[in-house]
């Protein structure tokens, strides 16, 4: 298209923005959760107050679709953008939550794999955020986001074949499934964020 | 806003009241099913008789919309609500089948907990039905629906923590974990609710 | 109504219809799945390989919807039959998956007539795809899939039962119940696509 006619609010590009850094902060606390040396009380709180902070950004940004006449994109695509991005922090949050709660003794290292992974898609995420103002580069942003969430998959079905090897005493392999599905969780909530910045790029396109 | 230039067509405030009263029966047959002395095969009879009713005013909502030109809010929105009300009943539909289904001995006192912030959100729910045409003191329904899903999040908490300590067998876990998994599943439908009439009062208000 | 005046583009019908068709083809090779003397490295690489077919069938339909001007109906209701029909797939390829992964033993013969339900549903869809256009007999499509969800849940419940009647062991229970999950997700997968066909014969009936 030549130029714009609708006069935009930048400053949606910037709550994205900020709910996206909510996540890299997230990813980067669920990483210490699962040092053997953690204060897990500690750090678990420290999560919480991270969720509630991506909370009150999620709010922001609905409250500012509700009260914008013309908004840089479709309704819609703002609030699925701005749920979406909730959604990492909640499940991100639930793990942290669930290591604390079931009191995992030794959490296997397969978990730290996943986080890594997390890490690098919260930082792509981050960085993809102001970018949805030009569009530009944004294809970078999905095809790699696409390849994390595959590792992840294989991650996944990896340490779900470890924890059923008879390694494990069965109720810890109830605690443990819980926590690997909601990494895996985390980086599927990713994957539907990029899905959802590209629907928004082909309409506005 | 002045005055409403409208018709409306207030039967459809009926139809969501009654869909609220469905769940205040569901969450009485629950809390007979918690009773030691219930006979379960009885008390689950009447739960699938109660959730038929309930699936019948909910389809009565979508004949409803289909046929109507004039509906009091957005159509979308009458969807969401009418298919939220429906979703907690199928939570509490499954939490009794699954005790009678399970086979399970015994059930720890914190389900109760959990059941009576069901009984008291059914209630909520089912007197700002009503409220929804004329929109007046809802604030005080989200706020305290708000305030009964955190209630009901710290017994979830604390029951899957009773869970993992150790006094279960393992299969028992596995069998009250998936119940207690329903029990919240309800309180979060109800909280689902609560944030749909939100949105309807902010676009309508 | 009497004749349509939208020139209407014929090959969603036959990108629906494709996409049916790999669920006949993902129903059949999941029903190998369980045989006692299957390859299960190899039928998993098949069901790996149908389950790609049917992803590029629906980002065919997605490309199609928004490269297309005049819809056959609703863009919103294309996207949402295309990805319900690929959650079936998901579902279907989730259960062989863990078949794999998990390295059941034996697996209880429940499980057959679930694949059955399964197959017929999948059967009944990839019929009724190309009677979108002319919307005739739609009725006997919805009428049998409710059947055989109906039937489905009762095979479930029946599963669920056997698994908790203490002939397995606890690590066993809580593979098949994965496994058992996975069946009945997709057969509740072919229900919703039923639900969003006969929502569509509302709208353009």
């Amino acid at each position: 298209m030549g130029f714009r006619l609708r006069p935009v609010d930048t400053s949606f590009y910037d709550l994205f923005t900020r709910s996206a850094e909510h996540l890299v902060a997230g990813a980067e606390i669920l990483a210490e959760m699962l040092a053997d040396s953690a204060d897990r009380n500690a750090v678990a709180e420290r999560m919480r107050q991270a969720e509630h902070a991506a909370d009150e950004t999620t709010h922001e940004i609905v409250k500012k679709v509700n009260s914008t006449f013309v908004t840089p994109f479709d309704r819609e695509d703002i609030y699925a953008l701005g749920s979406g991005l909730d959604d990492v922090m909640d499940m991100m949050d639930e793990a942290v939550d669930l290591i604390l709660l079931y009191e995992v003794k030794a959490l296997p290292p397969e978990l730290s794999a996943q986080v890594t992974v997390l890490q690098r898609c919260a930082e792509l995420t981050a960085q993809a955020m102001p970018r949805l103002q030009s569009m530009k580069d944004m294809d970078d942003y999905w095809i790699e986001i696409n390849r994390l969430e595959n590792e992840g998959d294989r991650n996944h079905r990896r340490t779900l074949a470890k924890l059923f090897s008879g390694e494990f005493k069965t109720i810890e392999v109830l605690k443990l499934k819980d926590i690997v599905e909601s990494l895996e969780g985390a980086i599927d909530a990713f994957e539907k964020v990029a899905n959802i910045v590209e629907q928004i790029a082909v309409k506005e396109g």
